[in-house]
């Protein structure tokens, strides 16, 4: 990249003050701000950085007063954090490569039907029945089993194998290595003392817009649909069990597992490592702490924490005195000393 | 699927209660039940579902009295849950696409012997010595290492990689992505402030009958063997060290990690996200609750949570009284209150 | 392998006690010798073993004075440990398979450079503009993408997805089904309930004698890079996100996440399933104990556990009072009893 910062100014509609002819080829977090390079101040806590930074342009709120003398030609904004994500995405869309045409070394089944625009990269397999719908790119070495159907606009990334009956939406992305639609863990014990399979004969729903990370097992339903519904974006290794289903714009963290037919509501925000049980419910813009276990359902707005995950402040008050145990059973011992020796008597 | 409920109730050797000759199209839980669904009921627990149900079908123990009039043609069984997995299971083989011969994408080392009715698909990999026993499935996409062994029936699902030396018995299926047989995590520090590599010269050794999920890690030992006895069952992002020992029949779930050289009994049940610390022993049908933190020997038939890991039953009282520290807090602070006075005074 | 005891003496510059001249062709634990193996006594704990061993042979410690007689022949050295893994490392050399030349099959971009003696596996690609130095392995299925740079001497197993822009450096190894430099997971909300993308614009660096285990998510930074000193070893399923920095010789255990642009010091010790929040500092040879959640900065060699995580001492000791909860409500308890009779007299 290489940009005069007047040229910035004009895409994202800032006011300049300072140089606005500077070039500018990079871009940083404004604590490790280099000559040339473009940040932004959006959280006031990072205020004192704005006067330190190398960095050629900061993109900041059109409320700031300076305290102090800065360096940097500033670019005046009503949103500076929207006003850099949207300069960062129109330079990756420019920078995006191409992706086009289908590679010869492809393995596409006679029955697989694909629109317009369509990627594949090199060693893919596209079983039959197989619809991939316009301007949506598969990568290299992705497997694409029988009857799947993947929207508009897709992005599927090396690696990825998408088990036979899932059903994508529009503008999903779905990153390396992640596992779609393999049979969710069904067994029942029999009278050898070992198991017998449940067939998973259900399948897995993504909807628009739903952004998976690398290597997440999302498993198919054992009848019926596993669902993640619009929006849903999921961090890298989170794992879904069968017949689960994830409401809109729920977001969560890396390495988090969610076992069988569990619901989670609509803009639920769930930490890493959380792990939730099979068969409750949580509600609607619940909050779940990193590395909480929950066993219960979860009202909506509810904030949890722990294992098994309890109300968040009952949690945290409760962990202040875990911390102080050896102290409270000290002043317990203290009490019953009088006793002790009016017992003696 | 189509077919009458009379035939369904001649193969699962059912009593017909009701119309036997309406069509069934599609499996159902009961809660979800719709027209044309078949479904059962096993827990007594959701009984008054079956007077709500719209599923056309429900199989029932045949101990059931109705307590209020139901809709559903009702199909009575000994035992409604294995009549119905037996249901699932015979629909599932019939449907199952047939896998047969070796894609010419595939490359197989000269060297490798493929037994009779082996599937090879698109772009795997079978390395030098390696031997595939008949009837097994190795899918799209997989590697086989040197000298591997992969028994009969087996299902390899695409973008499993084994790694050179694994031992893997009859009817043992792998879903996609799972890495058995790279090498354990083993490193001795160094004079330089580093580590060297311990080689890890072992192997793994599956027995018949396992299932794996996706995206699970089974590492081969450091000399001697890592293995998984028959029967044993793992859900997806299972994690088994160096030089572990599962005994059969034991059932582990997702995200789980075991640490070098544990023996884990048989029967055993491990909840998801457990761990478990290196070098100690799991007695046989122990119980490890999800997320606990095992770092010492279980005994046969213990059942433990926590981390670390404790006495099931105590883990569960003292987190009642975890949960109301800060009460029991001000409990002792009330009672601190006349000593203080009478020191004061 | 099939070597006389004197042989292995002379490489590992032992002194023989006992019948120089029996056959060795195998490695084992000394718990678990079995005739004709050799193996090691480095940790005196084991030393009864010593005495019941069916080992052929026993590397053991110059100083050490027998309190039983042995059928074992030992090999005395300064260091046993040391001297044993020298042997495995001197067999494994001589074991390995040689990875010459490159696959017809690998697909490989007429813009991307292989210096001398790079190892392509079969339908690994490589992109334009990536460069492999000399001696490296890149081993079947791997995806390396555009401009990736890998040293020399690396070895890249079956199944790995390396993202565009990704510097690796020399020795580098990186197991099966690793993925590295996928974008940070960073999504800004938005007006309409949903999320907009960040774009992650910014790169991985993974420096000299790395060790990455199978199935690893490390997400290429949102701008700058996600740095992983040298000498790291990663185990299984590690999770590193974007602008991550860890610093040399770190050692990191199975299933462990850290969040965003965390920094970690030098020879950090982390046991498996810890979690890290994103934006703190852990100091050089600090110690998180396996699975805790850690909230906050840790200082240099402070050890610590739980979640929130805190002083290793501090938990442990109020972890003995939390299994005795019970016990200490049931004093209080005790305790009110006459305050409660006085108050109802």
């Amino acid at each position: 990249m290489n940009f005069q910062i007047q040229q910035i100014a004009d895409w994202i509609g800032a006011e300049v003050v300072g140089d606005p002819n500077q070039i500018i080829d990079h871009f940083s977090a404004i604590e490790e701000g280099t000559s040339n390079g473009i940040s932004f101040l959006a959280n006031p806590k990072y205020e004192n950085y704005l006067y330190t930074t190398e960095a050629s342009a900061v993109i900041v709120s059109k409320e700031l007063t300076l305290k102090e003398k800065t360096k940097a030609t500033l670019l005046k904004v009503e949103d500076p954090y929207s006003a850099f994500a949207q300069l960062l995405r129109a330079y990756e869309a420019a920078i995006k490569p191409e992706y086009i045409g289908v590679d010869s070394s492809a393995s596409i089944h006679e029955t697989a039907v694909l629109e317009s625009s369509v990627y594949v990269g090199a060693y893919s397999v596209i079983e039959g029945g197989a619809n991939i719908k316009s301007n949506t790119e598969i990568h290299a070495q992705t497997y694409i089993g029988r009857n799947v159907v993947i929207g508009e606009g897709c992005e599927v990334y090396p690696g990825v194998k998408i088990y036979g009956g899932t059903i994508i939406g529009n503008n999903v992305v779905i990153h390396s290595n992640s596992v779609i639609g393999a049979p969710g863990f069904g067994f029942s014990p029999n009278s050898d003392g070992g198991f017998d399979k449940i067939p998973q004969l259900g399948k897995v729903v993504i909807e628009d817009n739903v952004d998976i990370g690398s290597s997440c097992t999302i498993d198919r339903a054992t009848f019926g649909e596993t669902r993640i519904s619009q929006g849903v974006k999921l961090d890298n290794q989170v794992h879904l069990a069968h017949n689960v289903f994830i409401g809109e714009n729920t977001v969560i963290a890396a390495q988090t597992g969610i076992a069988g037919s569990t619901k989670i509501g609509n803009k639920v925000m769930i930490g890493g490592q959380a792990g939730i049980v099979g068969h409750i419910e949580i509600g609607d813009e619940a909050k779940i702490q990193a590395q909480s276990g929950v066993t219960r359902n979860v009202k909506t707005n509810e904030k949890v924490q722990g294992t098994p995950a309890i109300d968040y402040t009952t949690f945290s008050k409760s962990y202040i005195h875990f911390k102080n145990l050896v102290s409270l059973d000290a002043r317990v011992r203290e009490l019953e000393q009088p006793l002790n020796k009016t017992t003696e008597k």
